[in-house]
């Protein structure tokens, strides 16, 4: 198979940074043999500076010292400018896993920006750059004939955005139901075992699932963004957050969990946007499903999305790892599909 | 958008070949709008001979008269040849949704490597010659830098490939599970209710949902091929189909269901493959799952696949249309991605 080596500059070097650079490591010969890619990482930025150039390094020199690590490493910057290693290596995929703003959706914007300006495809699992102002993003880099690829910002290996953009290619899709968000259908599942709403937060925190911040899960703006950029994706919208009428399940009483368990439903929060004659209706909301409901058995800290098309029937996907791994496998995916032939 | 004109050349005019016709009619503006993409109707092919040119011909003329049809149309051509055709149009995409042969795989299989001989990229709804030929047509569409898309023949509108070839691109896939085949799914769940098989055989029937000949869908043959198309596309495999063990589920006690469904279980017909140290293990059989498998929920004429990896953990697809227009909406597609820049 002909060879084919790009280069990469990673943004962010939290847990899923980390994780897509040992995926990198871990999967060097499969991409070789089923891909013909050579994926050489050139620089890795964090907030404070950045690595550069990383392209001779063995990743395990750069993976060893996971903690203080790369800022004590010889060739680390605390100056160095993303402009200037867009300008001397070869253009290839900016991948962006740093924290971001959801309401300026900087330094994200900027980065995606300068990269796209630069000749750089972009593989994001930043929300907020596409929250912010997904489709100028999105004109810029099909006006410069550029991939902006954001399965990682949307349900990490769960691959909603795939489907609805690729699978779905010809259909219309009429409406969209998802459970986009972990945390909190993990805290319904658990309060459908009998529990309070704060014990079953408690419990999501003691195993980690809850963030350290977890407001904006409960209270429902991570599915509402999940929910904004797939649908604006996949259903050629421009919908801004405000267009989503937004309930999350703070202080839900267990009676409404407990009430639906007892009539064999169940409750979940969803994202829902549907096509109506006078435009789009986008809500997040706790919703009581039945058995029929193809998301009914997305339960404990799963995702699943369900898209209804007029000419394929109602097409669901659930599943997939919701841990750094599969966000960074989902990153490495998105920067394969970029350069299948 | 820039707009590309596309032939087609439609071998095979059953319901999915005219379910297909009407989508492209229904869809133009679409196609255009969205893809820039225009699918100029060359010819149709039946068994008896063939229709072309049909390029200037209304679609709605060439559906008026769905049964006699096609042969007493004046351009009707008794001994039209696919060689001439595909001589004489430019080349674009040959659609192949006859009826064909499981153990010859003709005439598709001619038709196929006929088409990828002269230029012409093959979309095909036809299992015939992918089971009989899969490895040597797939190289040589590869070799001739064509495309070979085949999700009509594997599971209609659920996009089963997709996600293998696509949305998995960087991680091992560990295993397979999958339902398969609608028809033995709706089987098992009238059982579920209490039917003995052979009732709920002749609910199949009277619902237009069991083909005039079930026995390779009951048998297991129908979960069989679609198993092995997937797992050879996907996995990376050249299994034939003597190398899966295939147990149907005709004259299931019932029992068996029964004794299932009293566990809060449910019996159904699974493709599995697995990779073991000696090799792949793959096998069509009635399985008992519980309510953890993420196919629980697949029931009635659903279908569903699950496909475990290394770094994405499970993911499953479930759903879609399995009548004509949800087949032909997967050729429609296929067509589509093959020109996605």
């Amino acid at each position: 198979m002909a060879q084919k080596t790009i280069n990469l500059i990673l943004m962010g070097y939290g847990n899923v940074g980390r994780a897509l650079v040992r995926l990198l490591e871990e999967k060097t010969d499969r991409l070789r043999a089923s891909h013909g890619l050579s994926l050489s990482l050139q620089a890795i930025f964090k907030s404070t500076g950045g690595l550069f150039p990383c392209a001779g390094l063995e990743i395990k020199d750069i993976l060893d010292d996971p903690a203080a690590g790369l800022s004590s490493h010889p060739l680390w910057k605390s100056n160095l400018s993303l402009e200037s290693v867009l300008r001397e290596a070869e253009p290839g995929v900016l991948v962006d896993c740093a924290p971001s703003n959801l309401k300026t959706g900087e330094p994200g914007l900027t980065h995606t920006r300068l990269a796209l300006d630069s000749g750089w495809h972009v593989v994001t699992a930043n929300k907020g750059p596409l929250a912010v102002d997904f489709s100028a993003l999105r004109r810029k880099a099909s006006g410069n004939r550029l991939a902006l690829k954001f399965s990682g910002a949307v349900a990490a290996a769960l691959p909603a955005l795939d489907v609805g953009l690729y699978s779905l290619a010809g259909t219309e899709v009429l409406a969209i139901e998802g459970i986009l968000n972990g945390t909190t259908n993990f805290i319904l599942a658990e309060m459908g075992k009998g529990r309070s709403y704060s014990e079953a937060f408690q419990e999501a925190r003691a195993r980690g699932i809850a963030e350290p911040d977890p407001a904006y899960d409960v209270e429902g703006w991570d599915t509402a963004v999940k929910l904004l950029l797939i649908a604006n994706a996949v259903m050629g919208l421009e919908l801004r957050l405000a267009d989503i009428s937004v309930e999350g399940i703070v202080d839900l009483p267990a009676e409404l969990v407990e009430r639906a368990r007892s009539e064999g439903k169940s409750l979940k929060l969803l994202g829902r946007i549907r096509r109506e004659q006078s435009g789009p209706i986008a809500s997040v909301a706790p919703c009581t499903i039945d058995r029929t409901h193809p998301l009914f058995g997305v339960d404990g800290p799963a995702k699943g999305i369900t898209y209804f098309t007029d000419t394929m029937g109602a097409l669901t996907i659930s599943g997939g790892k919701s841990d750094p791994r599969g966000a960074a496998a989902a990153l490495l995916k998105d920067i394969i599909n970029i350069y299948r032939s």
